[in-house]
């Protein structure tokens, strides 16, 4: 491998170019006329502009990012996360034009990228999904049997539905047939569709991944978990790894079902599989499976030591995976916290603009990835994450006493961002003591 | 332990506030008028100016220190390195002011502040030491038994000498009745006093320094060792931890006698037992102990994943040690540059002044400990010293890697430093290969 475009920007083209030059391989990037002045562009060997701002003419071009990777002459393309990272079509495109797709097969994405049948294929293999109808609900009386096996609470869930439309969650089993009775009248009126499915109400849940590494040949392995429950609707703001709310049992049991299925799967590349965990049940649901980087997969590489886009290039070159399971030590506790421009005092709404003071918080066992420097002017048109700040510890207790230090030391202006609230989050007494869930932060009018 | 005054200023004050931060521990900082806009004035939860810039009525100044230490009623006091670290007067002080120091007791500062009372030490408890006439050469009989059992080269020295004068290296025997005589005539004349001493010479050695820890209470370990070979006139410039050119038996050898010699005199607190190693013979040669804590620390904090501050604090209170040798992993290589603000070009002469470009290089496996911030003004008065970079990798040529690719993403301005300067020497082939001694700068014309 002598020549890798990065199909992407920000902070994840940043660091795939520094794993690629202590590589010692050649880089590529892109990038949208905004974005003329971006550090991935400064850094990368080559640098191409590919287009206006607009995501459909620059980073999510197929047809001008192929051309780029040709005349550069670069060997594969890494997609990083967002943008093309999970398409299949773009995964395709680059096999028949014989430029390697860092990351899974084509066909490997196309299958994890429809939900259902990815759920069908994890439970398949033995990962634990969800219960429920496995599927439309044929009568009242097979309701009440779905209900009986699965228990309470539950949701009815229109099979057309969409924003809550023709949905129920129901708690008791007194209130079932009349909940049950609505949900099907609101799918009728509101789709015309009166199907619905029924599925264990999974809540007071925390969200538990784990990170895969495979080589498309049977060998993979996983590089343990991560826990990212705290997550404002839907968007992760602080993860950990190794979840410390697992206990010893647990953990090797999901860890090694989940590399199990990776092995099943066939999976090559880096991947994430990831669940609902519900401590009261100590039971996992396999959510949907990530056929790519993750913003947090630094958490991962500091507690392992493994450099996941190094052996992301491995693999994609249809080398053997080396790592072994065996090998792989875990080395204390990690935290991640995602700085973004945004303001939390309205809204979070995003805060773009010239970065004029700019200083990180440094030391031992602190880790920043991040585009940005003093002059950087943050665009309007991408997302808003600016910064992430990864530190590593001995336990939790001593992670979250740096990682509070690191923020207090830490100085982005006149942009806004989330560096206060990330700061107030960490001093939190359900954070300090680890009892939260995914719906923390609503549950707390925190957002 | 619940405040604790920093006796120091720079990077150092800074790294110190870190861990004091981290362990919930209030930090009071000392700055000299100059320094008012100093980080660790900024990051210290309470800081007191003692004085003008002249050393001597600021940082070195005892009295003024002690008085700030009683009126803001810390517990104890961080020397750092330099300026008061090895002063047994100010440990004496210290303890006589019921303040504690945190660094061995005054004794053994004082003992090993002298350098021949420490060689004696050192040798008395097996440590290896430079063989020679051990004291004055009592007669030409006696030169030359001394002569042949340690071997040429060989060095005659005049007792009273210096600069020089009353000194001759001699390499082969055939020279050396006439080189006695001149170097007995030469301090003759010089200082009116002919007695010399003779020892073996020690060239082409490679400088190597065993990181050990204890607690004044018998139990001791070593944190592994560095290589500081790469120095510029006794200035280290480029730090390494493991020492790559040891083999494994040879490491153990220096490893287990330099920490049964920190068992053996009862050493508290972090310290360094510094040697000069020949390749050639295989052979340590004790040089000094330093009984503070080094600027090069970082490199074996990274690679044990121990925090030595820490460890510091906990045993100056009278705690026991609780680290174990067995427990202590070697996680790798590491490696630290030194920036220096000073002009490669121009001698390396101090280049103080405001810094208005900054940005350090980032992500995995780096560490940066600086008190450098962009609209600082570097002060003439002080150590050039600006930044450590430290990287951690899986080998020798990972971490030169990704020291490089590091170094080239760092810029510092307007300011002149050694960053292109220490770039260059990672780059040059006897650096690559491990090829070189103490004195590679000057042979290689470089400074």
């Amino acid at each position: 491998m002598k020549k890798v475009l990065i199909a992407n920007r920000g902070e994840i083209a940043v660091r795939i170019i520094q794993s690629l030059k202590e590589l010692n391989i050649q880089s590529v990037a892109i990038y949208s006329t905004v974005d003329k002045d971006s550090l991935h562009v400064a850094l990368a060997d080559e640098s191409y502009c590919i287009g206006p701002a607009a995501t459909s003419e620059s980073y999510l071009d197929i047809k001008k990012i192929l051309q780029v990777a040709k005349a550069s002459e670069a060997d594969a393309i890494h997609p990083g996360y967002g943008f093309l990272a999970e398409s299949e079509e773009f995964a395709r495109a680059c096999e028949k034009e014989g430029i390697i797709f860092i990351g899974p097969t084509a066909d490997t994405i196309e299958l994890m990228g429809d939900k259902s049948q990815a759920k069908a294929t994890a439970e398949e293999n033995g990962l634990p999904v969800v219960p429920g109808s496995d599927g439309i609900v044929r009568s009242r009386a097979h309701a009440h049997q779905v209900a009986e096996s699965i228990g309470f609470p539950l949701v009815v869930k229109a099979v057309s539905g969409g924003g809550g439309k023709g949905m129920r969650i129901v708690q008791y089993p007194e209130t079932f047939d009349r909940l049950y009775s609505e949900a099907k009248k609101e799918a009728e009126n509101a789709f015309g569709d009166q199907r619905v499915y029924i599925e264990k109400f999974i809540q007071d849940a925390r969200h538990i991944e784990v990170q895969i590494l495979g080589d498309g040949r049977g060998h993979a392995v996983h590089l343990y978990e991560r826990d990212c429950t705290i997550q404002n609707h839907n968007q992760k703001l602080i993860e950990e790894a190794p979840a410390s709310i697992l206990d010893e049992e647990t953990r090797a049991d999901i860890l090694e079902t989940t590399a199990d299925f990776a092995r099943n799967i066939n999976y090559r590349s880096a991947g994430t599989v990831e669940f609902l965990y519900l401590p009261s049940e100590n039971a996992f649901y396999f959510m949907e499976m990530n056929t790519r980087i993750q913003v947090e997969h630094c958490v991962t590489e500091m507690i392992t030591g493994i450099d996941i886009v190094e052996q992301q290039m491995h693999v994609a070159f249809d080398e053997e995976l080396t790592v072994q399971q065996e090998d792989i030590d875990l080395q204390g506790v990690a935290m991640e916290i995602r700085i973004n421009a945004e303001d939390p005092e309205r809204n979070f709404r995003p805060s773009p603009g010239p970065i004029e003071q700019l200083h990180f918080g440094k030391g031992r066992n602190v880790r920043i990835d991040s585009h940005i420097y003093p002059g950087y002017t943050i665009s309007p048109y991408y997302d808003a994450m600016i910064a992430k700040i990864i530190v590593q510890g001995k336990d939790r207790e001593d992670v979250i006493n740096r990682m509070s230090r690191v923020l207090d030391e830490t100085v982005i202006g006149p942009i806004k961002t989330n560096l206060s609230f990330q700061r107030f989050l960490l001093d939190h007494p359900q954070i300090r003591s680890n009892a939260y869930d995914i719906h923390f932060l609503d549950k707390n009018n925190l957002v």
